[in-house]
């Protein structure tokens, strides 16, 4: 604990933007007051701010929350609290925490919801029994006051592919380290982020999301891609044509590059049939679609 | 280059065991013969089984087939040969590298497949468009000559849950380190892994996929279970019954707890409703199923 | 390619912000003028920010940089020009796309490093044999106008841990949700992530991060931690103290939980001896320490 | 619970081999009699086998080893018992569940175990404050009666890289899919897994693991490799002549593809400096040294 002799004296700094809290916090809800169960599963983090600059600065943890006493409380208010949409939840846990700690002054909720579906039996989805799904939800719920919310929303793990319909050409070819030849058919495929912002106004968050599901993968196979950039556009566009509650919408989506492999080396023609799917590098874009 | 000098004398050695090939090739096969386009997506490894002592011991490759070869043998043979399942794919491979390896007299595929479903469009699933789905196919044909194959299927990422109809009982409880309670109602949950051998004859290899999946998920809803090893077992029972050309079924079975959340420290009740999603440790039941 | 035909109007959207590029490009120089060879490594991502609305809206592609020539520039470029440190490289990368995009008006490099050490053979580092390192190295370089840039560096993969000489006590104790004790002497485990801001002026960027990398091991060493927000701050102001390089920095730091196993009920004691790793959910802390 | 009606008449059935157990149970113990602490942290996995065909065709649990028994059971005897290698650790709990379980014959432990060193401060290694290493230890202790033991032990995680003295040459050349050329200068990089057997008699298991994990390390950099299989035996050799305790040793390698990235396109030379690491497919060759 001694400080070592000849190192020099310590500058004087300052505590800038912080927060805490509890992070990976798994739960699983279910609803049982019929026979057909219910089950909604999240993977929650809850972070505070506030003043906290005594226990960064001095080590003094007076009227700290602990971030045990944070998953306690997630579990907690899930009993009589959890009942709508995971963005619902995190309004009242932020707002908890504010009203709780007397050094927390706002904060941020962020899940990820493992979706589940109904085991089919004989056509009919089962009463109590799940299968996993691939794609998830996400979300986030922030306050700086514990009273109004910043609530974004969102989906991840979507992994679409199209098999005709795109390409990409008219780019700039005459550079010096430009070999890519241009392509009006080629196979498209992403794996598709969203997140979405919204407008003032109540909002069902569980429809909304239901929604935008399937306008994007729906926007996804109803037109020519000459560009991911362009697919991402209209993906944004329709999302916002279905769903007036939302104001705008991110994408972020990388190129998944499946290659067509050389066969002509061994007198082979390959017709887009045979392909590479090459895990790296991805042409990445990142956009924004906002309303007009 | 140079030995230490005072190293010990090398000790008389020789190769045991061995295989090389080629791991991890990502294959995409598109049908697109008419306008209903189709599409499998592979992870292939092939590995090559022979004399390859001289390759080893003293450094000489002669006859070796190139690693890089493989690659271009699976792309290759995949444009006129991947017409049907997986496995038959896999047999063609095998009996190519015995044929054409003057060293090579035997070696197994393995692979996952990557499901994709049609993405839904006004309830129809669309001609070219694709989103991918969770569980995984898996498969492995080994050969000794290249002529007769031994070929297991399976299943992966198949994550099924049930709320009811399950619990754990009059196992051993008056023992030093045993401090669970008996119960008879709680969440059970397992991530499945299965695999299966087949009787001698024709297999269509896909449809038995298609039957095997379902099966496991019908047979979990169908039953109280006492234990995850007597699920096991009934889902082991039930292919059988309805796949005559299933020899015997292993399932990896995993217990993903959900422990029920102590909210009464805090004077709530938790009739199994809050749980917390343990990732760690979990149980693990390993058996085959065989006939009688 | 025709739209459904009850479909709504399309609304008026605009692009946002938005970016493209080419991400997780892997790149390896080797630098061999000498017997005594040095290699880095580093995954790379380049993004492109300038006036994109016309591919997005119109899926008009005139002028734009395809993602492989991304690509290709990042490993032509790295040949005469990835002399020095990462951070350098990144500058010359984002001022290279301004210049030759016509379209382009700036963008970010970001990168990982994977670490590499000499193999020891008798006590000497090889000339020419190395093993991966755990710890990675990461940064980005940003620039609105080619020119000017903003650099922040950072640590990942960085874990640290000490089995005495840490606490947490003195926090919100008479709380609903609160049940854990205080205590004076626990196991402190935390997966360091940091990235640090500069001041103006010239950095030598690899001689810093090596500083900041061992400086923040030994402040993890060099006190009594009443929290890990205490420890955050104490490392940060030592790091501002021996790089008057940098700013400010950052620290991320989940509280990897080693939760002290209850041997009691097996007639045994537990004076800190035997703990579970839990690895699910962690406390974690984000701040930022600046200078005063 | 009611069977489907029109569904055939289960099949006999009977259990094949079969066992149960916990997995992944994180275990640190610290060793704290000195002020010189050290720390040793495992991932458990036990497994038992035996009688268990009541629990698995007829829910019958009598008698079972509750999984959650097998846990507390790993902590509960890590206090007393884990004091020497991870591998006689193994051993004791393998033995007591052949011991407590009316219905266990025999089982098996695995681990993987987690390095850590000492922080360096004013180049000593501290006395309670540690950073975690790449490398990994592994490890399986298996017996079917609880008082003999096959012990196997090995290294993960170990990624060993050369800038030059290795090529590939005098393959199958003449072949349809054969296009790559020889070389005789390339890098040449693993991840190497290895795991061997020892001997009857005694063995200090973490002494001999040392002696491994510097011998692969060194015979990688110590001569002209004409192939991964080449050195790969070679490295085996010389375990065996370092470490008269092993019978046999197994190495699994993939071959971490560095592909010279062709600069001439865009009139650039590339002499072995600019590399594209690809991270699939790869190589991998498996094989077993033996003494002769």
């Amino acid at each position: 604990m001694t400080q070592t002799q000849n190192a020099p004296a310590r500058v004087n700094a300052r505590l800038g933007y912080n927060n805490y809290g509890k992070a990976e916090v798994n739960l699983m809800k279910v609803k049982r007051d019929t026979e057909r169960h219910e089950i909604r599963e999240l993977q929650v983090r809850v972070a505070m701010t506030g003043d906290f600059a005594a226990a960064h600065e001095q080590g003094d943890n007076t009227d700290l929350i602990a971030t045990d006493t944070v998953r306690n409380t997630i579990y907690g208010l899930a009993k009589e609290g959890f009942n709508g949409s995971p963005e619902e939840f995190g309004k009242e846990l932020v707002a908890h925490f504010v009203k709780t700690g007397p050094r927390v002054t706002g904060g941020f909720m962020e899940f990820t919801e493992y979706l589940w579906e109904r085991i089919q039996v004989g056509g009919q989805g089962h009463d109590h029994s799940f299968v996993r799904q691939m794609p998830q939800r996400t979300g986030r719920v922030e306050s700086e006051d514990g009273q109004t919310f910043k609530v974004t929303s969102g989906i991840e793990n979507l992994y679409v592919l199209k098999t005709t319909e795109s390409g990409w050409a008219n780019y700039l070819l005459n550079e010096r380290f430009t070999t890519l030849p241009e392509t009006h058919e080629r196979l498209m495929a992403s794996y598709v982020t969203a997140k979405w912002e919204y407008n003032e106004g109540e909002v069902d968050y569980d429809a909304v999301w239901g929604r935008v599901y399937r306008q994007i993968q729906e926007t996804f196979t109803d037109h020519y891609s000459p560009s991911l950039q362009n697919t991402l556009f209209l993906m944004g566009q329709a999302v916002l044509t279905m769903c007036p509650e939302i104001s705008r919408i991110y994408f972020r989506m990388p190129n998944k590059h499946h290659l067509q492999y050389n066969l002509q080396r061994f007198g082979l023609e390959n017709n887009l049939e045979i392909f590479h799917v090459d895990p790296e590098p991805y042409g990445l874009m990142e956009g924004w679609v906002e309303r007009a």
